[in-house]
């Protein structure tokens, strides 16, 4: 999602995060006119990006790397917002195109809304689908079955869909939506009680999965992917650039070891590029960092340590396997890898 | 020590260390026409500064609290710097100035350089007499010694002079001055110089603290009240307003182990104001912080938890003692304390 409203110097000048815009869904039945059809769809990510990270986890989890294609932003927006710089001659070698922008302006002649990522682009006609981040990992889980792997987990599973709505909406509010809450709040009053309501959500978090090793049930669902993208960002860059600074992450036993834990399962921590998210917060908000100086921590070498989290129990991914190697295009470089200092 | 130039709208503007302008020293046997006299000067000091918490540390060991009276200013300097608007009516009631800046043009007219703490100023001419931080305090070990209180330490022994101050210029250079030249560096790569310098610095400290309760001889000196002082505001503000986040002090075990030591020893965490610390940072920086919102953290109640350094010997007082409790006045309020959390 595109967090943030940019003038034409790239600073960001507001914080505000509106409905999605555009809410067509990709279904097996094809009611909105998107079928679910292998090959058809491209993905669009900034792995700098928290929501668009559900979407990059969900996929590979339900192996649906050969089904949907990636496309990866620079994590650097410019006035015209993601950019394809990563690609040779900076078009993305799918799509043809030098800005994700023009995939909203193929949808939508003369739009000026916000351009966000995750998105999903029709390849056929090089025109957004949607950019709903919210109903995007659900449809994963529950319209592109049949181009599941085999052993894909059920990662919305229909009888604790309840449970699982309810924790998602809270974490939501408080932990994924708060941190930009309280990085971009305009008043101390607002801080503050933004803050406080995070770290209380985090607390009830940590209680929770003192004795559970999972949000829900016992398997990884889509409530564990929705806190994981969030958390994994939190010393990095949370704790400092927005001040969420009561404690590290890793400073919380249990929610490190159950992030630690998420982290070392395939699917989750080689989806992550610390480089990436450093530097898109720490350079694009130049509203709340007028330096662009990107810190050189916090020491990533603990994501890597064992957690022992094992000892819960728990079916990571059900009655289900875990996937396969990453496909080698869509490897994370090294020196955006937790193993790099 | 005033560590930025101002602008009129009282943002900082540009970071410079000057070399302090006031050098006169004050004396046993008054050679710059300022002899040690009890109740004659006044020491200006902002909580805030760790140049100036030097001066309040040293003060309170050595006992010259009735000797040299104590004006604090408030922690958010205006365009014409420290205000004394913590006190009746915005003046200190014994110098009757508004502005630490009327003592400096008291001593030289027309005077438009930096005005900064710690300050000591002769009460009677109302004229500043020294600024220089790197000698103030040097100077109450050494030169104030007929009006040290009964059992004061010798914090500057003649025969370790040699080490301590081999040790206080490394950890100046890297440490004190270090955390500033990182927060507030104009280029990546000055920024990463320093970063890395001063952890490496830190890394150096904690093997050399590892073994050993104090930086030099086995009694608390002068080195250590300078590493402190940097030490006990490096998670309120250096670690997230000025980017060194490698890691928390409190992450490192050997010096947070040692900050703590030191912090619940008596003339050193009860000469620290986190509220004047954090305010100050955040709120006078607005070239880092442009929204000059405080964060709430971190959590400060880890300074109270016991340290366990007892198991290393050392005399914390040589053969001297403990100074007594804070005089009533000079108190730190309860919600600058660590334990207010």
């Amino acid at each position: 999602m595109n967090t943030i409203a940019q003038d034409t110097s790239g600073q960001s000048i507001a914080f505000k995060r509106s409905a999605s815009h555009f809410t067509d869904r990709i279904t097996a039945g094809g009611e909105d006119g998107w079928p679910v059809e292998a090959g058809r769809y491209r993905l669009v990510v900034s792995r700098a990006c928290p929501w668009a990270n559900r979407a990059l986890i969900s996929r590979r989890l339900l192996g649906l790397e050969e089904a949907i294609s990636l496309a990866v932003t620079d994590p650097i927006q410019d006035e015209r917002s993601w950019r394809f710089t990563l690609d040779a001659g900076g078009r993305d070698p799918v799509l043809g195109i030098r800005f994700l922008s023009e995939a909203y302006e193929a949808r939508e002649t003369g739009y000026t809304g916000g351009v966000s990522v995750p998105a999903i682009v029709d390849i056929p006609a090089g025109k957004l689908v949607t950019n709903d981040f919210q109903r995007m990992t659900l449809d994963f889980a529950t319209e592109w079955m049949s181009l599941h792997r085999e052993g894909a987990p059920d990662l919305y599973p229909e009888n604790l869909r309840g449970e699982i709505d309810k924790v998602m909406d809270a974490v939501y509010q408080d932990v994924n939506n708060g941190v930009y809450r309280a990085g971009f709040a305009k008043t101390q009053q607002t801080y503050d009680e933004v803050y406080r309501r995070l770290f209380a959500r985090l607390d009830q978090l940590s209680e929770r999965l003192s004795t559970r090793r999972y949000l829900v049930g016992d398997t990884i669902t889509e409530a564990d992917i929705r806190l994981f993208t969030t958390l994994v960002r939190f010393d990095a860059v949370y704790h400092g650039h927005f001040k969420c600074n009561r404690n590290k992450l890793s400073e919380d036993p249990v929610l490190w070891a159950y992030a630690r834990d998420l982290f070392q399962t395939p699917g989750f921590g080689d989806t992550v590029d610390f480089d990436h998210i450093k530097r898109h917060y720490y350079q694009v908000h130049a509203d709340i960092n007028p330096t662009r100086i990107v810190p050189l921590g916090p020491d990533l070498s603990g994501w890597l340590t064992p957690h022992h989290r094992e000892q819960l129990g728990g079916r990571p991914f059900g009655d289900g396997t875990a996937p396969g190697p990453v496909p080698a295009a869509e490897q994370v470089p090294a020196h955006g890898r937790a193993e790099r200092a």
